[in-house]
């Protein structure tokens, strides 16, 4: 099942939406919180009336299984050139995740430019190593993306180092990645921790930020994820992605929990 | 007036809090964004019954003035060891600012930790370049908090380079600064782009998210700003609060407008 199909949310009420968690986008059951969050914010967009998600913020309060959900959507307000959303993403009435966000139509900009920046050097995909679904690990997810990691930081392969994993990311089938699935690209790497000694374990994520700079233009993304303080059991996870044309597309951070073991 | 006092909130109802936005806390007549964020902080985590604001996302929807506020809150998920909270700040029914925010109790962890990164290294706070209030720029909020800048990164003396700044961080007059004091420190010092060659002018926040890591220590807190991507018309400032003891406090991101100079 395509991203497209998967975070499909159909209008049922003023402020209400209904979607489905579909199968095979979890990670040991549990659903993906890219993948859920861009369900969230597609409901949220479509509230909004506008299409980018400029800014969304969600906190994750319980694990997501397959299956049926609802989004109800809250416009905080409605302002020239954005408009802020509340949403909830909920099963059976049981909260799973929380947004805010704030959504307009990236584009069309023509003023001063500043990066000091760039993007991961890697090698090409073909030279860098795919991460293949399993039925426990790696998850049945990375069915759904094809990720290929930096040889040198293959966290799978036990490449230990500092926290940080970078690779490129598609969706599986080449399906055109757009600013929701952009979404789904700042969640989908394995956790940077997972290189730096730490035990491998489930790092809850509690809340995730991305910022989405720009509309990507077709082709792989570069990714790169780094992690510069675990400290008194959280970690933060920040995260870089940048489209085929060399452009920065997307910037996240989130709150985790430390891998208990 | 304290911040204890300026940011104080008084519970009138399951779910409503009144406060007031003190005069002196404002940049060319508009409210800090971290002091109005800390007003709504303080509700959220009253609402929450847990002290620290773990994480909490602002999105700035208006400019707020001097005056009476409401901040209504909503507790989303109340679990073992954190509470979401939902909270919407309004002056005179007029939404100025919304909140997601996870509260909880930091402290008391002894497990593995890792820090990729160490403090700014700055002058003693009396070698640096006290930033002194005046009616209009340096605005009036720079009595409120004492920030002394790093020489070599002083916006307000025309030192240019590289969109970064850095300093030292206390309240005026010495008042503790507690985790919902840190939400002022993160958005108190002068935006980063003024160094970089861009023009002066109002750089509207659209959102800034805070994790808290820690409770500081008493003593001047040491804080550096840096923007890398200013793109698309909009910029984000990294933030980085450690404490006397030189550990991290608090990390933030905000994404903003470009001035329009």
């Amino acid at each position: 099942m395509s991203f497209g199909e998967a975070s499909a949310v159909k209008r049922v009420g003023d402020t209400t939406w209904v979607g489905e968690i579909a199968t095979g986008w979890d990670i040991g059951g549990n659903a993906d919180g890219g993948y859920t969050l861009a369900i969230a914010a597609r409901a949220a967009a479509g509230a909004a009336e506008r299409p980018d998600p400029v800014t969304v913020t969600a906190h994750y309060l319980a694990p997501a299984r397959p299956g049926a959900v609802t989004v109800e959507t809250q416009v905080i307000r409605r302002g020239g050139r954005f408009t802020t959303v509340a949403a909830t993403l909920a099963s059976a009435d049981r909260p799973l995740l929380a947004l805010l966000g704030t959504f307009g139509e990236l584009g069309g900009y023509d003023g001063p430019e500043r990066v000091d920046a760039a993007p991961p050097a890697l090698p090409p995909p073909e030279e860098c190593v795919l991460v293949e679904p399993t039925e426990t690990f790696p998850p049945p997810f990375m069915g759904r993306v094809e990720l290929r990691l930096d040889p040198g930081e293959d966290v799978f392969g036990g490449v230990s180092g500092p926290p940080r994993v970078s690779g490129w990311f598609r969706f599986a089938g080449g399906e055109p990645v757009d600013t929701l699935g952009l979404l789904v690209a700042v969640d989908a790497f394995p956790p940077t921790v997972f290189r730096a000694g730490l035990p491998f374990g489930w790092v809850p994520t509690v809340e995730l930020t991305a910022h989405v700079r720009a509309r990507p233009v077709s082709g792989w993304l570069r990714c790169a994820f780094t992690t510069r303080f675990i400290t008194g059991g959280f970690l933060e996870e920040d995260g870089e992605v940048w489209d085929a044309s060399g452009r920065l597309v997307a910037q996240s951070r989130q709150l985790a929990l430390l891998p208990r073991g």
